[in-house]
């Protein structure tokens, strides 16, 4: 079967011919669908992120799947299932965290994550997995489930921030995201039910198709270039909650300027390091004062991919229209990992249902 | 009757005399037994923090009070209950975290605190209060019953800390207290019941009495000139809870990395403008990928209050024996403002129940 691969010492994808997998006890096998590409793709290509499989000289690249079964392999699963499959895996022996399905949880060395660190992923014509880590999807999903991925991701973000506000009496109206990427108007979108006024920060001219997004969701562009985080209270209003999609070091920081009383910010980036200077007593008492909570979320385990597959149904499909700029087959895969203004969401088609 | 103040202008508390209070609707007459001296006070009296009540030319003193019912005039309350007032009270007109009973999250300006920001204090022969902001105490409290108010900052702080960690399994074993002030010990001693092992952070030489009590409830003295709160991971392990009660703004970052994966650190801590470096990009990583979280906390709530009426009576006698350095009666009041390495806790005496 055909796969999209990174070898070592290469900095692009390329298509290698590799067998079909054989499900194990307790895995099914899967005939691929779509898998969708991320910055994290492009990181585990440029090398600055992730790692290759234990004595493997490539990995499989892709974490975004959508896939059907073909192989239920005794498994509760039933062929012509639509499943998504999690992204972290056991490594050699097993842990708590996986073991209350909680691997989103786990410390580093205490996973593999499929297609980034250290397991391939799912960017081949097959792939196996145990049957745990698939999440069902309406079959209507089988063009779109690519999406449910980084939609967990933004479900964990949201139900731990929604936790840390849990001990009182929380009723946020303003919500701010930062990042115009694919994750930042998927969050945008998926945010419009629960919150009044919605903010999107972003750093570019128009005319642009993310901005012509953010403005048909009802949502206000923010331009850091004229706005910048830690001026928006100001410019606009405190904000309740706010969603950190840039990865952008400073922004961790200015959240908790832009952040209203009692307000949380979920933070997503992963910088490298990057020394400056911060107001720290200002910002340390400003935290304290008005009951303000900064967390940070990785990964997302089967329950956040439940409540992703809903959230990713109820998109409009005006929207996804938008998102999702180009899918693309084994022949031009290439284009998938085109990184330019006019990419919003991009997808690799293996098959269809 | 007699009441401790500080006069505009004045660095110092005096006595003044004022007239006894008269209850209003909805208000009880409350004797003084007696009202805990803490490091706000200090600020008050140096005029670095909060500000007089309208109109007044001075502040009555103090925030940390336990006083017997001597006039229920017609609340439930009864003449001779033992009570603890919060300190948080309406401002002209109500707002919505009164009427939930939260005015702990009440934002600047929808509040005045008692002896501390445009109301006055309870150091006085008698005070008033709605009885809705009286929380009862068992008789056996009246003596120790001004350290509720204390242990009632640290509840509400490990209540929005654990809240915070709500959304996943998480059993913590390590916490580490920066402080080793009245606070900070108070909250060793209230931390033994729900960690395996507690660390407490100063920066004093031994032999030191609040070293000896780090010792006796078998928590290990963390000196900050050895042992940075950033290396203290390695140095000990990492913390699944750090508890900041120094005030250090550069604390509210180390904190990040002090902390297990999945770690909180709850800040408490008021510092003033200070601009300093960090390495933002290894802060914002590490809150990310490991799951951490940084919650503020200000102020507390009658629930908290009532789950600080019991963790302060099951404090053992042999702690508050040396916590409590001095109990002074009206005539060597000053004594209970002494702030040297010798005092911890101090409380102003007006009377016994």
């Amino acid at each position: 079967m055909k796969a999209i691969a990174v070898r070592r010492g290469e900095e692009t994808p390329s298509i290698l011919e590799k067998p079909r997998p054989e499900p194990v006890e307790g895995e099914a096998l899967v005939r691929t669908l779509r898998v969708g590409v991320d910055g994290t793709d492009h990181e585990v290509i440029a090398g600055s992120h992730g790692g290759y499989p234990d004595g493997e000289d490539h990995i499989v690249l892709g974490h975004e799947a959508v896939g059907v079964v073909v192989d239920p392999n005794g498994t509760g699963l039933s062929a012509g299932d639509v499943v998504v499959p999690t992204v972290r895996r056991r490594p050699n022996g097993s842990n708590d965290y996986f073991a209350r399905g909680e691997p989103d949880m786990a410390a580093e060395g205490q996973y593999h994550e499929r297609g980034i660190d250290g397991a391939h992923g799912f960017m081949s014509e097959y792939f196996t997995s145990p049957a745990e880590h698939l999440v069902h999807c309406p079959p209507e999903l089988a063009e779109l489930g690519f999406l449910v991925e980084p939609a967990s991701i933004t479900e964990k973000a949201i139900e731990h921030a929604r936790a840390s506000r849990s001990a009182f009496e929380w009723d946020p109206e303003s919500a701010f995201v930062l990042g115009n990427g694919s994750l930042g108007l998927l969050t945008v979108a998926m945010l419009q039910e629960s919150f009044d006024r919605l903010y999107c920060l972003g750093r570019r001219d128009r005319p642009d198709p993310t901005i012509d997004i953010i403005d048909e969701l009802n949502a206000t562009y923010v331009d850091s270039r004229e706005t910048p985080v830690d001026q928006v209270a100001a410019a606009h209003e405190p904000m309740d909650f706010v969603y950190e999609a840039t990865g952008y070091a400073k922004h961790a920081f200015e959240t908790i300027e832009a952040l209203a009383p009692n307000g949380v910010g979920a933070l997503l980036g992963v910088p490298g390091d990057w020394t400056f200077e911060v107001d720290g007593g200002a910002l340390h008492r400003e935290l304290v004062l008005h009951n303000k909570a900064l967390v940070g979320s990785v990964n997302s385990n089967v329950r956040h991919f439940e409540r992703a597959v809903e959230s990713v149904a109820a998109l409009p499909d005006w929207f996804t229209d938008a998102l999702v700029t180009g899918v693309y087959g084994l022949d031009e895969f290439e284009r998938a990992f085109d990184d330019d203004d006019t990419t919003i969401k991009t997808a690799v088609e293996f098959g269809a249902r």
